[in-house]
């Protein structure tokens, strides 16, 4: 790669991160273009040749959700052979994020619901099928007949305490429902 | 009460439920008080007389919220005597919302989770607090030493499913939960 292309592709991800980070923090809608050059280190100007619009890097930013939830699944699927040890494994990694999600809510759950009240085209629905159709994956192989009620059940425990854990400022709420799961997972 | 004071308080009303409806169909952020004026049919320049500004408007729509829940929940305890009749009453009346939800989400969490993302005093986490203290009541009726946890689980059960509910738009999933919920507030 020559060296303007090395700076061209460190620009975008830049304005990616940058853009991940503040839809993150303050919503899609109180996100302007002009925030997201600022946060990236980049010319205002300059952002047209990467992005059009604000949907343009929205829609950016839910490929790189999709990406990292694949690699964080595929982290855990070489990590764990048992498919429970798995679930728990993902229950383990959310369990963390509870002062992140006490602050902001879950980066995957406050996007998926701004964008559903939105017209247009621009979804978030596979920052949720990817985990919940993973979930569906691992019950199934646990024998369970209901593996999708199962894992809707176990993503809407987690987002409804992640919505919790924000409204309430409540850390320690991510933590106690991870173990929750888990313990249910196990009880199986 | 004089006639011009009953339309004003008309007026005011009308205010408040067309904010509540924007509010839930399009977020805060993206509702201007010309829209909430709009849609009130109300003279923009006269929504200043009872309205500063948006965030008036929004905390008196978050007033609203609360009066209503607490009918609501007042409503449900003179009709169920069971701790237990009364969490599936609320889960009943819960249920119903699907089609609502699938389109728009829950009006209470996507208001906590929108004005969570903010800056300032404006709060709508009573919102919250108010269904999970009555729920924790319940349980502690039922003499569960674990009441605060269990009522944690519920209402963020519900809160999760209404996230999904709307970014996957299934309101079948709302009325399964809510069946889900009430079975295993019966083996409790």
């Amino acid at each position: 790669m020559t060296d303007s292309k090395t700076r061209a592709a460190g620009k975008r991800e830049r304005l990616i991160g940058a853009a991940a980070l503040l839809l993150h923090k303050q919503g899609v809608e109180a996100t302007t273009l002009a925030d997201i050059a600022k946060a990236a280190d980049v010319a205002l100007g300059n952002v047209y040749y990467y992005f059009k619009t604000k949907d343009d890097i929205v829609a950016a930013v839910i490929e790189e959700h999709v990406r990292e939830l694949h690699q964080t699944l595929a982290a855990i699927e070489s990590r764990c052979t048992a498919p429970g040890d798995r679930l728990k494994g993902l229950l383990q990694a959310l369990a963390t994020q509870g002062e992140l999600v006490a602050r902001y809510g879950c980066p995957h759950g406050t996007l998926c619901q701004e964008l559903a009240k939105r017209d247009g085209d621009l979804s978030a629905s596979a920052i949720m099928t990817i985990p919940v159709d993973w979930a569906e994956k691992q019950f199934a192989a646990m024998g369970r007949a209901d593996a999708r009620d199962l894992a809707i059940d176990m993503i809407a425990g987690y987002q409804g305490t992640a919505l919790l854990t924000n409204t309430l400022r409540a850390p320690h709420l991510m933590e106690r429902e991870c173990a929750r799961i888990s313990a249910w997972i196990d009880s199986l």
